[in-house]
C-alpha cells in the first residue's frame, strides 16, 4: 500500500503541518532562514507527524494543538539531523547537501540549537506541560544515547542488546514520546496512554531495522548514500549482528567492529556477502514481529478510520523498500 | 557590598538551587554525569538564579515552582555556555578546562543539548507553558545572535549598534527572559511583567559592558585569561569601540576589525592603550547608568527585602572587580 493512500484520512492536516512547519522556519536572520528551509525541504516521509495526528485523531481534542505537537516533532527530529550530520561530517542527506557541508562547525550546531528552541516554542505553544516534559524526556534519552555511543565506540564483540539500546534511543524514544504526547494532549487513560507509547516504541524499533536493512540493499540512487554504509562508518546493525553470529571468525567484520585495519577491498566483500545473505531476511523478519506487536496495542481502540491508517503504518514501515 | 551580603535573603533558597542543580547532573551515563558536574561545580556566580529568586519572591507564589524555574535558567545558560567553549575552540573557563578540551566534538555538541533538554524537562515541570514560551524565546534570541555574529564577522568599523545588538542577545535577553517568567510565574499584572522584564534587559546590557571592561583590567589570575582577551580573539567590544571613535585611524584597531594582519606586539600596544585610556571609565559609566535605569524599574514594587536586595544587585552587578 502507497503511504500517501494510508494517509489519506489526514490528507489536509498534514498539508496544515507542512505549511506550518514552512512558516517555523522564518527567523530574524536571512540566511539562517534559508538553512533551517533548505532542511524542512529535505524533508523525508514525515512519518512523525503523521503517527501524531493519527493517534491524536483517536480522541476528540483541540486540532489546532494537536497540530502543533505534531510540527514540534518533526522540528525536533530535525535538529537531531543537523546535529547528527555535524557529527557524522555527512555530507548530503537523502541526496541533498547537509548544512554541515556548507557552514561552518559552529554554524552548524547554532543552527540544530535554534531548530530545537523553536521546537520547543511550539511544544510550549500545545499548551500542556505533560507533553513538554515527555518531548524533553525523549530528547534526554536520543541525545545519551549518541554519547554513549561515541563514548564506548563499538564494541570489540557486535552485540544484539547494545544494537536494541542504540536503536531504542536513536529512533524509538522520540516514535515512543511523541505517541505518549499525543494521547496525554487528548486525555486518554493511563492505559490508552500506555497502549499508543507501546505502538510508538515498537514501530520505531522495526522503523529502524528495516532503514538499517535497506542501506545493505537500497542502491545509491535510491538511499542517496553507498551501500553498506553504516558498515563503511564502522556501525555495526542488525544484519551484520546477524551475519557475524552466524560466522563469529569472520576476519573482516572482526576488524571492522574493533576498528582495525581491513582494506576497502575487504570491506565491499564482506558488505557483498551480508548483502546476498539470509541474514537479511532474517532482520526483516524481526521488524515484522515488532510491527505487529505494535497493530496489537491498537485493540483497545474502537476501530475507525485513523487506527486501521495507524495498522496500515505499521505495515507499511516494514514493507517499504526505501 | 559583598554579594554574599546582598543575596542573605535568599540565602536558603540558592542552597536549594545549588542542590538541585547537582541533582540534575545525573544521567544515565556516568562519564557524562562527570562533566555535566564539572560545569555547574565551574560555577560562576549564579547571578541568574538569585535574581530570579529574589523577582520571584515579590509575589506570593509556589516556592517549588520558582526554585525550579530558576534551576532552570541556570542549566540553561550553562548549556550555552557548553556549546559557547566548543565554537570558541576554548580550553578553560574560569580557569577550569572546559569539556571541549577534554571530549571531542562531538560529544560536546551532544553534551550541550543533553544540558539543554535536562533544562527544558525542569521547566516543564514548572506548570506554565508561559515560562516555557518565554525561554524558547530567549534561546532563539541568543542562538541567532552568535549565528548573526558568526556569518557576518566583525564589522570593518566598530560600531555601537551592533554591539548593543550581540550582547542583548547573548545577555541580556535571558536575564530579560528569566525575571519576564518569574513575574508571570508570580502572575504579576502586565506592568509588573513588562518592569521586571526591563529591569532584566537593563541589568543584562550593564552585566555584560562591566565583562567587557574587566576583560582589559582583571589580570590572568583573576579573570581565568589574559588580558585583552576578547580583541586577541577579534571581538570588539565597548571599550575598544569607545577608543576607536577617539582615534579613528588606529592602524592596529582596524586591521583587528577588518581582520587583516597585524602583530602580536601591535596587539599588545593597543591593548595597553585602551586599558590606560579614559575609555574604560566611560564605559563603566554607560553601564553604571543602565543599572540606575534598572533600578528605577523597580519603583512600582512595594519596599521590602527583595526589592531592596534586586537594587542592590543592580549596584553590585556595576561595581564588582570580577
Amino acid at each position: 500500500m502507497e503511504l500517501k493512500e494510508i494517509l489519506k484520512p489526514i490528507e489536509k492536516d498534514l498539508q496544515q503541518v507542512e505549511m506550518m512547519l514552512r512558516e517555523s522556519s522564518r527567523s530574524e536572520f536571512g540566511p539562517l532562514t534559508l538553512v533551517i528551509e533548505e532542511v524542512i525541504e529535505s524533508g523525508g516521509k514525515r512519518i512523525r507527524p503523521a503517527m501524531v495526528m493519527l493517534a491524536g485523531r483517536l480522541f476528540p481534542q483541540n486540532e489546532d494543538h494537536l497540530l502543533r505537537l505534531a510540527v514540534s516533532v518533526e522540528m525536533l527530529h530535525l535538529a537531531t539531523l543537523i546535529h547528527d550530520d555535524l557529527i557524522d561530517k555527512a555530507n548530503t542527506r537523502r541526496g541533498a547537501p547537509t548544512i554541515n557541508s556548507k557552514w561552518d562547525n559552529k554554524s552548524t550546531v547554532l543552527a540544530g540549537d535554534y531548530v530545537w528552541a523553536k521546537a520547543a516554542k511550539i511544544a510550549a505553544e500545545v499548551g500542556n506541560t505533560n507533553v513538554l516534559a515527555i518531548f524533553a524526556e525523549s530528547v534526554m534519552v536520543i541525545v545519551e544515547g549518541e554519547i554513549r555511543q561515541d563514548y564506548t565506540g563499538p564494541s570489540f564483540t557486535p552485540n544484539r542488546e547494545e544494537y536494541y539500546n542504540r536503536i531504542y534511543a536513536k529512533t524509538a524514544s522520540l516514535f515512543e514520546g511523541a505517541l505518549k504526547a499525543a494521547a496525554t494532549l487528548g486525555e486518554g487513560t493511563a492505559d490508552e496512554v500506555r497502549a499508543l507509547g507501546t505502538y510508538g516504541r515498537k514501530l520505531g524499533m522495526a522503523f529502524q531495522i528495516i532503514d538499517d536493512v535497506l542501506d545493505f540493499v537500497g542502491t545509491m540512487a535510491e538511499v542517496g548514500k553507498p551501500v553498506g554504509n553504516d558498515l563503511r562508518q564502522g556501525v555495526i546493525t542488525l544484519p551484520a549482528i546477524l551475519y557475524y553470529e552466524k560466522h563469529p571468525s569472520h576476519p573482516t567484520l572482526h576488524s571492522v567492529a574493533s576498528k582495525n585495519g581491513h582494506t576497502p577491498q575487504e570491506l565491499d566483500e564482506v558488505i557483498e556477502e551480508i548483502r546476498t545473505s539470509p541474514e537479511l531476511n532474517v532482520a526483516q523478519k524481526e521488524a515484522r514481529e515488532l510491527a505487529m506487536d505494535a497493530q496489537r496495542e491498537l485493540a483497545i481502540f474502537p476501530r475507525n478510520t485513523y487506527r486501521k491508517a495507524l495498522e496500515e503504518l505499521a505495515e507499511y514501515v516494514v514493507e517499504r523498500k526505501k
